[in-house]
Parts: structure tokens; C-alpha cells; sequence
């Protein structure tokens, strides 16, 4: 069958929102459209937001005659209610309770799915990114946290209270630095961007010299709360000391996450994902030959560890291939 | 069906070798005989001491007239090559290259299956232990080192290199202590009886008075390489400040691990066996406390964390359970 069918997914995240139709029977993109996610300006704002941008990707998608989406998804950052599709708590959204199912069933009368960010990503990668192939197998995104989906068996593995994969939350360091969890020495606190951002930051403000010193200010002055992977990677092409020296760090704990994920889980292949993975071929590089040297030497010859694919789009592309699953649509390669 | 059906099972591990007759429908040991492993005295020594015992364990079972073992199981320390039943390697057992399956095969005529220890307890547990209803679990292991079965779906979750749940190998304090396997800060090299044993010999021979001093090291001088579960108990209960110590800084080590693996894995339920978990109720209670302060709130709350139920003969029941699959036996709760 070559027949088309088409959904809508939305990748609701601290930074952005993007919105795109997805031709589900390829994982293409047909048209897509995104905006500033501006959480500061409140729950209500940000509901806006999400309905223009669908409304808006719909429009520029100019689907041909008779041909409608056959339901919404959306992937965001935060806790999920999956059954009544709401979004219970999102801190880095300034979302608390949204109740996302009931909002965009009324608008566009489909079906409406709603997965945690990185939940619908892996699921992204497994149907048509870098996770083909695969049925057991973890998708990490390293960003302003450190997050993994897990698919077992063919199906996304959410756990006993759905939370399965939340690897940012790993104790690397017993006992280390604090973490916005609660606990000490978790993965996320040494290894995501935000951590990177933090140890860069309080260098220079210790008046260590480094590139960074004017473009990281600036742009943090501007409102974000850590430096952009375009910023750190622009920085390590100069060869900027204190911006290699913090990201090898970075590296090399997130090489320990891994390396222990191969050992405990043994999966399949792992893929890495997340902008600054995207941007960084000295973040990525670094930790993958550090997790060659912590894991069992059985998982550290033969586990593939690879970068996602689908980029940018993993997340719209799982949330519009969730909406499909929940429509009922049945995808080849899943069982 | 009330018709019973028996296989023979065979725990080999680093201190004893336990063989018995399984009543596989309900999970009971008929019949069993151990020795030491005296894995000093040669592969050729053990290999006669494994075949003795099996029949020992036979000839007390005195089967009914008529009735005889399914398969012979065997669960061993060490890396297995599971589809040629042979042991590849296993340090602590002084054992290279052993195979077992046409060992006991020629012995006994009957189909002979090899796992891992580990895997084979949660096996048991699974069928007739504290894992009884769950189908997604973690089966926690400490002694010499930490090890754990996954049950995953109902099965038992072995992973690309059949190494899964090696999580004695999980990074706890990345660039720490050096551990067996050759990386740095792995759990097995603060939280093992192992471990344990180290920290407080190594007090000892600076001249910290403890009631182990002598215990400890009239053990060691005797050939054993680790201090007993026993010693350690009696030594708590006495009020020894080196050992509550030594043991309660074992046990926040290792409910680090636990709860790090509630975030990864997000398990229904996780067990913990092992003889230094049944007999130190201070390693298992300090533990479970840290692991619900390391984990995410929801894996917190609901997580049950329980001892395991088989004991001593989880290896054997879980041996002898593993020899019924492979010969055809459906269990009624596995799927």
C-alpha cells in the first residue's frame, strides 16, 4: 500500500514550541511552524501559542482534497497524565494541570495523545530514525536535562508510575552536587547543558579568560537561562579553553551513564540525541569512548552507539506517530 | 493437575556447591547436598565434586518408582555460554571452558541447561518467590560482588551480550574506587561483602580496635577471602562501631544503586538476596531508606523493595526451574 496518511504532532518544550504535519507512512515532514515557548508569560499564553501553531501547520500543510489528519499528538516536557492526556507538571513550561486532550479535541475534533518530550522522540527514532531495526534498545536526549526513552520489545517501556528512563536522575557522583531532584550527584547535574552552562559560568566569574565571557553574558542577560549549543560549539572550534575543558568534563560523566546503562540494561544500541549532542562532535565523541572503557568488555565491543536522526523533528514526527497509534493506525515495523 | 514433575538443580558459586531434587511444580526442595568448592584444587576437582553432589541430591530424593528429573539446571558464577551450556569464564570458580552440558548430559541422559547464578534466582523468584505476580522486576544480588536478574515481560531479560543486570558495574562515584572489572567507582566496590570486608580490614591494621579483629581475621587466615554474613551480624548485634559503620556505609552505597535503578528502570518491584542481605537487617533497612530519598517521588512512594523469599535455595530451585523449561515444562504463571 502506498496510500498516504497524515498527523499532527506537537514538540512542546521549555525553548520552543514546533508544530508539524507528518505524513506518518514515511515520517516526513509536510509543513511545520514553531514560535518562542515564553512560559514566563503564563499557562493561558502558552495554550495560545499551541493552538496557533497547530492551526498554523495545518493551514501551510494544504493537505489534498478529502485527506485529513488522523489525530494530534503531542510530546512535552514534563509529567504525564497519558490516560486522561494532560499535562500534570511541567516546571520548565510554567504548566501545571494542562489539560491538553480536552483543548485540542475540541479544536480539531481528532483523536488527541499526549506523551512525555522524550517518550515520543524515542518512539520518533524507532519508527523512523536510528533506532530501525532495533526492538530493545535506549534513546537518551541530553539538553537542559538528561532524560531516555526506553522501547522493549517493540513497544516504549513506561515503568510502574511512568517515569521509566529518567536517567538524568542516575547517581554518578554519591553524595555530589546537588540536583533540582533533591538528591546529590545525579547525571543531569554533571552532564547537561545546564551543568555545562553552570561550570563555564562560574569560571569566568572568577575571572578565568575565555571566549565566552561576552557571548555567553550577553546571551543569558537576554533571558535564557544556559549558553545554546551553537554558541559552545563555535567556542571549541576557536579553541576556547574553558569551554573544551568544560564540555570533556561533561563528557566523560556522560560516558559513565552510559557505560552503566550498558552494563545494567545491555541494550541494543543506544542513541544519543538532543541539540548539544547535534552540535558537539567533541561531547558526543568523548563520552562514547568513555563508555567503551567503563562498560563489561562484551557490551563495550559490540553496543552501536549512534546519533539520532531525525534531529529538530524527533519530537513532532513520535508525537504525530502516537496520535496515529492511538487512532488506531498500524505501523509495519512495530509488533 | 496435581501430577508432580522433578528436576535436578545445581547452584555453583565461589564458597559451595548445593545440588537438589526440585519438585518444580511447587517450587519444593525434595532432597539437596553441598560442599565447599574448594576452587583451588583445580577445574577437574570441581567438576568431580559438581557430578558427586548431583548424585547425592538423586539418591536422597528416592523418586518414586517410575518417576524421574525433567532436566538438569545449573547456575553458575560466571559468564555463560548459554545455547552450548558451557561455563566461559568464571574468576572465582578458577573455571575456564567447562562444559557442563555434555558433563551432565552423559551422566544423566537427561537435557541440561547453564545460566548465569544471578539469572537463575530471579528465575526462582519469579516462580516461587517474592517476584510471584510481577512481570516486569529487578532480582538484587549482594555478596562477593552485586549481580541482578531482569524479568522483563514475564522472561528473563538477558540483553545483547547476555549480560544484562550487571549492575555491580553501575558508576556510583565516577573516578573512584578502582573495581575488579577495571573501571573506576563501580557499586560492587563499595556495597559488596566485599567491599565491606575491605574497609573494615583495612581499619583494622591500622589499629582500630573492633570486635572483628580477632573473628575477622582468624576467618581470613583460614583460607576465606571475605568476612561471613554470620560474623558480621553477630558484630552488629554487639554493638561493634567499626562494622555498623563499615555496613551502614555499604548500604547508602548501595541504595544510591537501588534508587537509580527506580528512575532507569522504573520496576514494578525490586528483590534483594543474598546472605548479607538476609542476615543484616541494618544493610537492608539503611539501604531501602537511601534508595526512597534517591529516587523520583512517584517511583519513591510505589516501589515495593523486598527481601527475596527462597533463601539458600534460590539458586537451585531457579537451576532446577530453568532444566524444566528447557525440557517443554509450561510453568502455569510464566507466559
Amino acid at each position: 500500500m502506498s496510500e498516504k496518511a497524515y498527523a499532527l504532532g506537537i514538540d512542546l518544550g521549555g525553548t520552543k514550541i514546533l508544530a508539524a504535519v507528518v505524513d506518518i507512512t514515511s515520517g516526513e515532514v509536510v509543513a511545520s511552524a514553531r514560535k518562542r515557548t515564553r512560559a514566563e508569560r503564563g499557562q493561558d499564553y502558552v495554550s495560545q501559542r499551541i493552538t496557533e501553531l497547530a492551526t498554523a501547520a495545518l493551514d501551510a500543510a494544504k493537505l489534498p482534497n478529502g485527506e485529513s489528519i488522523l489525530g494530534v499528538g503531542v510530546g512535552a516536557a514534563g509529567q504525564i497524565d497519558h490516560k486522561a492526556g494532560v499535562i500534570l507538571d511541567a516546571p520548565n513550561l510554567g504548566v501545571h494541570n494542562m489539560p491538553l486532550a480536552a483543548l485540542l479535541g475540541g479544536q480539531f475534533g481528532k483523536p488527541v495523545a499526549v506523551g512525555n518530550d522524550v517518550e515520543v522522540a524515542a518512539l520518533g527514532e524507532y519508527l523512523y530514525g536510528a533506532g530501525k531495526g532495533y526492538k530493545n534498545f535506549i534513546c537518551i536526549f541530553v539538553g537542559t536535562g538528561i532524560g531516555a526513552g526506553i522501547v522493549q520489545d517493540g513497544h516504549l517501556y513506561t515503568g510502574l508510575t511512568g517515569t521509566a528512563g529518567e536517567i538524568g536522575h542516575m547517581t554518578i557522583q554519591a553524595g555530589g552536587r546537588i540536583c533540582g531532584c533533591g538528591s546529590r550527584g545525579c547525571l543531569e547535574a554533571y552532564a547537561s547543558r545546564t551543568a555545562i552552562t553552570r561550570a563555564i559560568m562560574a569560571e569566568i566569574h572568577h575571572g578565568r579568560p575565555s571566549l565566552l565571557a561576552d557571548d555567553a553574558a550577553k546571551q543569558l542577560k537576554e533571558g535564557e537561562t544556559i549558553i545554546r549549543s551553537g554558541i559552545l560549539a563555535n567556542a571549541i572550534q576557536q579553541k576556547d579553553e574553558l569551554t573544551i575543558e568544560a564540555v570533556t568534563e561533561a563528557a566523560n560523566y556522560l560516558g559513565y551513564g552510559l557505560g552503566s546503562i550498558m552494563n545494567i540494561y545491555n541494550p541494543e544500541s543506544i542513541i544519543l540525541g538532543g541539540g548539544v549532542i547535534e552540535a558537539l562532535d567533541l561531547l558526543f565523541e568523548t563520552a562514547v569512548h568513555r563508555a567503551r572503557t567503563v562498560a563489561l568488555s562484551g557490551p563495550a565491543k559490540k553496543t552501536p552507539i549512534v546519533r539520532a536522526k531525525l534531529g529538530d523533528f524527533s519530537g513532532v514526527v513520535g508525537a504525530a506517530c502516537l496520535a496515529a497509534q492511538t487512532a488506531g493506525y498500524q505501523f509495519p515495523n512495530s509488533k
